[in-house]
């Protein structure tokens, strides 16, 4: 079969070469994909920056996003039949330590990834651990399906400052797990969202397309732009979805008193916080979003796709068949895109 | 000044008439009407049942729903100013009883309401207590702005089941606060809103324009049909918006194990439930709703009317002057109506 | 092996005889009981009532409270080993299903409860689901850890309503689960503990030893007395534990506005409850609350035996060995007990 | 009147003098003392540092935590009468901004605080704004009652990670609201306590008699100790009481996946955090706590004192009279200390 197997250890450093079937184990599945998209990680993978360097084992297959169908399901397995269209949570939990036992499988004590640690899903087939296989349902475009990973990533950052229908919001990055934010925000009834992104028009402009009722980039005075958003009174939520330390000042600066932060973004360095004026005085709650949760977030995002009320038209800004994959990474790369998918 | 004065014992029995004007204490505000609207309870004191009997002592000014401007503050009260645009909480709170201490002032031990308790704002000018007054943002429609006390009925009622984005809601009952809970959900995410009415076709037909995703009304199998919207799982949150107890009976078995009844609509006897199998093996969470939150509810309702998502202009359904109040009533009255907005 | 078997279809019908040893499937876990305790379902099959005779299938070896030891693991099962001390949660979920895809395992859609539905603990060995164990800290006493089934029952119960510590609290019912609701609130840090009980002299003396910071009792103006101890605000959460109709009423007067009504009795037939007073207007919360979280509520009961707080010294009032097992049937069902144990 | 004031711009500089009698206004009630107490923040003006420097205009009487009397009550006032119990939250609110509106009166946007802002207790009698008492029960000991202030922030900030019964925590910080911290924690259920301290033996003694599970100190393993104390787990809550950076980085390391770091220290300068490893890929919920809930946290304060069980007696070591309230200041500035209250 058909995979993209990072071959060489170097930026780009992948190729699309046969290899050979994967097997399914008495706990797994094999799915045949008909949808697989590009994240964030995949691209460290692919520029082979210097966390790739430490994880990846090359040679590799990637990839975790993904929508397909099973064509053959292990002997432990009950729950799931041939034909089921199915995505997948790319964390691997134990299902057994504390976290797992707690319903905190998204941050499992021997958490494995699929894509990182395991060969991911840029192939026509692969064989996944059938508990972390979510059924999708048909009606809902194959394309969205494969994009409920990060969407999850989305809605479980803008959720975890609870429900934010009539409330206004910030969305700090214009990537897109942050225009994901800003469309979630939008559909979710918000008050206003402002959209806080760097240099890049494009993104800028999706941000717009979206609907943001307030689009900021670098060089406009954020902290005093998004006091005017909010009669003074700050966010009520600000996701921080850039791994920019001045993002987290700012975020803390827009958050009114009493609001979350919540922090998604990975940060290459330490962060300096004013914890007295910024945190404590202000009664500000900083939330760490990891991953999505298992299977709540999951059920949301489906929710939210059911309903039909997030734009991932405008998100999705590329197509290609998967043999172009290559086409793919250098789109993202260019950072003038949003979410790139691939159709086998 | 002219005032809607409840001057007989009997139904109907309200003229408009000349009254003297009102004058503000210390810890009032007298405020100038601009739109006033028809709430249910002032249709019990037109339709002069039971209740209203019982409560009402005429003659009586009546009417809670408002939207005006400060034109005198009393010598106390250093937060209000001439010309404000406002709009007010009816349930007068006491500030200092133990639900008041506790940030439940709508549920304060020492509750008065105007419009029930004391004189009402059907009539050009009333003097209010200032705390209970609402600081609008003109930049919404003032005829909105009049509906926020029924609106904030339905937000209470909504949220909480917590934040119902991507979750599957039912709405029992398609009278005006149904009606609002329709469009608010639908703004707020929900992955569906199931309506369930009685027999009017008009309200029904309303309940649709406002993209209810199902509606149901009386003679289908509602419970079975409930099941079929939600994969046989059950609604996530349903609102009981009626006061009919068979609407308690269905929302039981239209609720998933584990999912929220909410309680707005006011019985007129007790109500038999089977709580062995429909609460506790269930795990139901049955909540009873009362007013609205002060001033949390309020806030929440005016990031709604701000994000300009709620479908209002379906609700509003008829349009008077002050002067021609009956004609309001009797629109009400019909059943063939959505909520009566009154301009002076 | 011994076992207690169910052998006749009528009232007492147990006898403690000769059976063949289970055999551990793959995923399960041989376990060698060293305590068991018998719980109030056990009683229903005992006494051979209407629940029990369309739920039983004779023979029958029945019993689920248990602290026991691995001796066999299944070839699946790798979180579990020979030697490790175990209680186990009696309602055997499918882990697939929505509600155990959400967290709620404890009102899984396929549910088969060990001890009602599939053969259970009052033997010497017993091969048991190993996802359904916990393991245990063997640090306490493996009397205690037997109670674990019915400590979560209150422990899920009490904090349905939240953190009590510095709350106003009442109990109704004074059976076992009643009295170890008791001391969790006390260990919990409850302002109050009222207890309510029927006429059974026994039970509300171990109330009171229980440090109840009143005990009440049939006869007894059991509103006006439980609004005196709350200065007339009423509690802030009422936990219901008797299936008593009565006991509903006589709640919802009790508990404050905006307070929780917990339910865990089972009720034999449908409750009248005036929902206008009592629930809407009072904003009140009921709650429907069945077994225990898995394994939220387990590990939370862990702590609390973990602190050393609770008094189930008081709570154990009786201990049998195993063989002796038809005199604690007789115990419970003098209703002069609290938890009657069995050692091996 | 007799009042200790600050007259001098150095360390110390108080002197108990003759002082004009206050006079309350309209809105104010007038207190007689009869037991006050001294805080950290009567230390920092006492020490004259820089905070002090730059916030208290002198001559100025300081002090915030009182029990007292109500010996006249203010014309607009009609729910306080003499001869009422209170005692008073310091943060005068407005009543009126977006925070006071939202129930968050304790970040209220226009926050005045007597005993820093305006003219504190340290006095025979002062004139308080009536809206910010709280009435008290006299069953509860005088002395408790001038602590409530410091206990409400230990309460706000130990039950800011929800309800901690069954659950480990930690308390970062042995001063007086760390021993507080201690008390409540155990009085609520904590499966375990673990409290910090630096190297005041006096204090750690405290902590120990308080019943902290186990006494760390500066020099010792504190992490690894921690795990030890989890079974590696981490600890579901932390609490920092310090104000030290090093707190925070351990706190970070000490809590689990999940678990909430609540900040009460007030940092002199910035703190460096590693958000990556320590908050987003935990999951850590870092929350900011200023003051206390009014009057929530009031209530909950209330609670425990009611049923008893704080430990309150270990913790005031000192009583002096007022007018030895010099003796008070040295034996807090000797860090020898934990509560001293003054009595009349």
């Amino acid at each position: 079969m058909k995979a993209a197997v990072k071959v060489r250890a170097e930026p780009g450093g992948t190729e699309v070469m046969d290899v050979p079937m994967p097997t399914a184990g008495p706990n797994d599945a094999l799915i045949k994909m008909d949808v697989v998209s590009i994240c964030g990680t995949d691209m460290h993978i692919y520029n082979w920056d210097a966390w790739a360097q430490r994880k990846i084992k090359i040679p590799f297959i990637y990839g975790h996003e993904f929508c397909g169908t099973v064509v053959e399901v292990g002997s432990n397995v009950d729950y799931l039949s041939e034909g089921d269209c199915v995505s997948g949570e790319c964390h691997v939990f134990c299902g057994h330590c504390h976290q797992c036992a707690m319903g905190n499988e998204h941050i499992c004590e021997n958490m494995v990834a699929f894509g990182v640690n395991t060969p991911g899903i840029f192939c026509e087939y692969q064989a996944l651990p059938a508990q972390n296989l979510w059924k999708n349902d048909r009606k809902i475009p194959a394309e969205y399906l494969s994009l409920q990973d990060p969407l999850g990533n989305a809605v479980h950052t803008v959720f975890s400052a609870g429900n934010i229908a009539g409330k206004h919001v910030a969305v700090l990055g214009c990537g897109p797990i942050g225009l994901m934010a800003i469309t979630i925000a939008k559909a979710a009834g918000a008050a206003s969202v402002t959209a806080v992104g760097h240099t890049n028009e494009y993104r800028l402009g999706l941000a717009k397309k979206l609907g943001a009722d307030r689009v900021l980039k670098k060089g406009d005075d954020i902290v005093k732009e998004s006091a005017a958003m909010t009669d003074g009174v700050g966010f009520d939520a600000v996701y921080e979805i850039t791994g920019n330390p001045h993002a987290v000042t700012d975020g803390l600066k827009m958050v009114r008193a009493g609001g979350t932060l919540a922090l998604l973004g990975i940060f290459n360095d330490p962060v300096t916080i004013n914890l007295t004026d910024d945190v404590v005085f202000k009664c500000v709650d900083i939330k760490g979003i990891y991953g999505r949760k298992v299977w709540d977030t999951w059920r949301i995002t489906n929710g939210l796709l059911a309903a039909g009320t997030l734009d991932l038209d405008t998100i999705i800004t590329h197509r290609f068949k998967f043999g172009d994959i290559l086409k793919g990474f250098e789109a993202m790369a260019s950072g003038n895109s949003g979410k790139v998918v691939l159709t086998f």
